[in-house]
């Protein structure tokens, strides 16, 4: 039986020695670009995208070798639209993850280019990753590109956050908010998992199901986190979303049967795990520790 | 003997064609984001690297269709940095090919995630390009991944551009930024489209000593159209390079000089083509043209 605090433990040191091979030094000209992008990929992120890609990897029998390059992209996309997240024109988020954004620390525009390149670098990582083979490559180009781009993908749904800002939206337009500003990647990340891993199309079915309930957990659990726990615990400004009328869970139907939501939400990203005839233990525990987290 | 006003007006359409294939239709959601990079997409731009691309491909014997897909992301990434540019937090530009900027008439937030979606959009085309092979699909991505990115390309250049702005730095760093912020994406269309249609390693060493000189040329005659012309003729903000304390050539050695350099990097531009067995006839026409262009 697998120890399952250690597996993710090691996931997540592969993930960061791969980012930091794949980043250029601080040294490296120009310096401050190159300080500002590790600023904000070594902020003691959970990698939580590139810990799922492992796991489902894993589950399907793969070696990690083949998922450190693709996870250490996913990562990098997941920076990127931070950094670009917190800027003064769209969000103006001063603290993330306990410190300063890296717009406060290194200036707008440094940190719109931090954003720009953390995307040219994944997807250069992507289509360079001789380990897995050049079909493979590929389909992880097009699938990232989907999933964080348009009109399904994370900066979609960007847009539509920012055009849903102090209206008063429904439960359904939250939802399809979420699954591209957030579900599309995590789906994606998954999805890269099971394809690297070779499993066939019905267990990537599966996966599909399984993790866009993830997505939604994952963003109903961020909603509660961000209504009843204070900033120094969750690393950001605590409140943010009910003082810019964000559209969220609680917003619309308030914390307890939020927490009710959640709890179902959880149960059928488990049950999607059902028909896959491999041990799931490691994605039903990711599940469980999403209902669970405290940060 | 081709007519090469025909010619060059063909790849035109073809980009354009392209581009309206690949970006989504402002009706479809989120409205506002596809408005966005449709307005500076199809502002009017010259499509100078798409263009050089295709002349390059059809140089060594490739037809058009191969190339299609390949300028059409190379515009992408090349509009993305345009809109990024004139951010109020960056260059801070009103107008642009003579009309109003992206953020000027989206606002901030929607220009940032316009150009963050439009290189998405370009790495997705270049992986998807099922009219070239695997191998080239990946060279492709690679290529200007590269070319866009870090520490040798556009975003690395306009890194340093910032940092040189109001500072008196020697011609060689000008050069040095120039190589990165507009040379490195003009030098990759040219050997993308050496790639594309087969060209040996030579041809493609050939190639890229011609566009590493045109790039410098684009350059020296931009510097000098910004201080010689109108803002009306050039279709955005005259003398601004000057206003911001820019690195330009001009500003270093005075316009005579420069023009004197305009001449000399020309030459070494077609000079470079000598030493290729087709019909460069092309490629001389694009450099001439540079050399002679007034907007």
């Amino acid at each position: 039986m697998i120890d399952k605090a250690k597996f993710f433990a090691d996931c997540r040191l592969r993930v960061d020695a791969e980012l930091d091979r794949l980043i250029p030094a601080g040294s490296v000209e120009p310096h401050r670009l190159h300080e500002a992008i590790r600023w904000s990929v070594f902020a003691g992120g959970k990698r939580f995208r590139p810990v799922l890609m492992m796991a489902v990897a894993r589950t399907f029998g793969a070696d990690l070798e083949l998922t450190d390059r693709t996870a250490a992209a996913v990562e990098m996309i997941h920076t990127f639209s931070l950094i670009h997240d917190d800027l003064p024109a769209m969000d103006n988020d001063d603290l993330r993850r306990g410190r300063e954004t890296c717009h406060k620390k290194f200036g707008d525009a440094v940190a719109i280019l931090a954003g720009d390149v953390l995307q040219t670098l994944a997807f250069k990582a992507l289509a360079e990753d001789d380990r897995l083979p050049v079909d493979v490559r590929l389909k992880m180009v097009s699938l990232f590109a989907d999933a964080s781009g348009t009109p399904h993908g994370m900066v979609a749904g960007q847009q539509l956050d920012l055009e849903a800002e102090g209206r008063d939206v429904g439960i359904r337009a939250i939802e399809e908010i979420h699954e591209r500003k957030t579900g599309a990647l995590i789906s994606a990340s998954a999805i890269a998992g099971a394809v690297i891993a070779g499993a066939n199309d019905s267990e990537i079915d599966s996966i599909e199901r399984y993790a866009t309930r993830l997505g939604l957990l994952f963003q109903i659990t961020d909603d509660l986190l961000d209504v009843t726990q204070s900033s120094e615990t969750i690393g950001k400004t605590a409140g943010k979303d009910v003082h810019a009328r964000k559209a969220t869970y609680p917003g619309h139907m308030g914390i307890d049967a939020t927490r009710v939501l959640a709890r179902e939400v959880c149960k059928d990203a488990n049950d999607a795990l059902t028909a896959i005839d491999h041990d799931t233990d490691l994605l039903s525990y990711i599940s469980e520790n999403i209902l669970n987290r405290e940060t």
